[in-house]
């Protein structure tokens, strides 16, 4: 059992959660908690911790928790260093160091009918990891990502994701305006959400391939991102209200899209 | 300028933003930021608080916001005081106590057309302010809630609500399941959002005067009220996401009630 705090692995696994370098560097992330570490693909996993309190109160239910301990191999640690390595400030007492899938560009463009959704500078981790939640949901190929956009791998949008990030295929794109090209090469139409986009969300047709692109939660998409774009739509909008939350809008669109698909 | 964090406004103004109860008995919420205070209705303001860092700003600016400070009348506080009394860790410098607006069902339900938002038992403040904020966007005529639900008048939810909470009336029901059927017996159809619904969210008929029934973050609405509903509908789910996060279905069942009904 691991119960300092200076020990290397445990400073090791702190690095991972606090730096976005660290994980691009290891190609590894963290998940924490038991539904997030359960669900992730066994064939990802590297280290899993698990607190003192945890395997005590799994081994009195002698539930689901203990058979799956019973399954893989773990480390486990004191509550202190649980508390200490975590990112939750109060934490569920299990979390895992995993490979973190990669993907590229063409992998997600790989079927021509697929639903992409596209992504400029997203800001907020738990914002981008509930868009990941409603791409899967919505049936979505994959998601890209302008270089901006916060890091994906950031252990808050994991988790606000509910898992489906481990399942979701992503990729951030170095190129944005030549990505957005890409996307329209492969045949697929290329719809901007924008809050001067002159046609109305659910008056295009998403029934072929398609990017739905989305931007930043304050400004929202750059002007010479929209022009890009095959069609600027909007979001119909009563009352006062300025804008939707970005990942509302996105999720809006996808599923106006996956509507559509499947009608 | 109140440049003491033991001013007695200042506690009374703390209190507010901490204590339910305080809002409660007093009538009263806070809006913090220049956005949030420029839209209160100003026949709701009754004190508003100033930093020194946001009034020298204003001035040497010169500006929208010193117009806005010029029509008004404030209380200078030192940056500090206003760092003590805000809700964010980076204040914008500006807050305002005002009178909380109040509304009954019936006058929620007045038009019987009206589409309501109805929420049992939310716990995430964000999440409710998200709700209001997409509410308003989707012309809701309000919001109905379980007396269980978070309380409305946090700080936090109404900055989430981007303001909206200003302009959307709402109301806590003090019996559920009556307040359910008051809504059928207005000529409403009562559409309960329900993991095992039967009904595809998009199957039904949100044309007249309807209900949407969303259920808790965790856990969705529970099994006696769903029952009570006129249908249980569900949002169609690919891959193997379990459920979508709460503010994000109640905005696209909302969203598809906006289609047909401007249809």
């Amino acid at each position: 059992m691991i119960t300092s705090t200076e020990n290397s692995r445990i400073r090791s696994v702190v690095g991972l959660r606090d730096k976005a370098k660290e994980r691009a560097a290891r190609g590894a992330w963290i998940a924490e908690g038991y539904r997030m570490v359960r669900d992730m693909p066994r064939e990802l996993f590297s280290e899993v911790y698990v607190s003192e309190s945890f395997l005590e109160k799994a081994e009195r239910e002698a539930g689901e928790a203990a058979a799956f301990l019973a399954e893989i191999s773990y480390e486990p640690v004191s509550d202190r260093v649980m508390k200490h390595m975590a990112d939750t400030k109060t934490p569920q007492g299990i979390l895992c160091v995993a490979r973190c899938p990669s993907y590229t560009a063409e992998e997600i463009l790989g079927k021509s009918d697929g639903m992409v959704l596209m992504l400029e500078n997203i800001q907020d981790p738990g914002n981008l990891g509930t868009m990941v939640r409603s791409a899967e949901a919505a049936g979505a190929a994959g998601i890209l990502m302008s270089k901006e956009t916060v890091d994906i791998t950031n252990p808050k949008t994991l988790r606000a994701s509910m898992g489906a990030l481990c399942r979701v295929p992503f990729c951030y794109a170095k190129d944005w305006n030549g990505c957005i090209r890409f996307v329209q090469e492969t045949g697929r139409k290329v719809y901007a959400a924008y809050l001067q986009g002159s046609v109305p969300y659910d008056r295009v047709d998403y029934t072929g391939g398609c990017g739905i692109l989305i931007g930043n939660e304050g400004g929202g998409l750059k002007e010479e991102t929209a022009m890009l774009a095959d069609e600027r739509i909007r979001i119909p909008m009563h009352g006062q209200v300025e804008s939707l939350n970005a990942a509302i809008a996105a999720t809006v669109i996808m599923y106006e899209a996956l509507r559509q698909r499947e009608a």
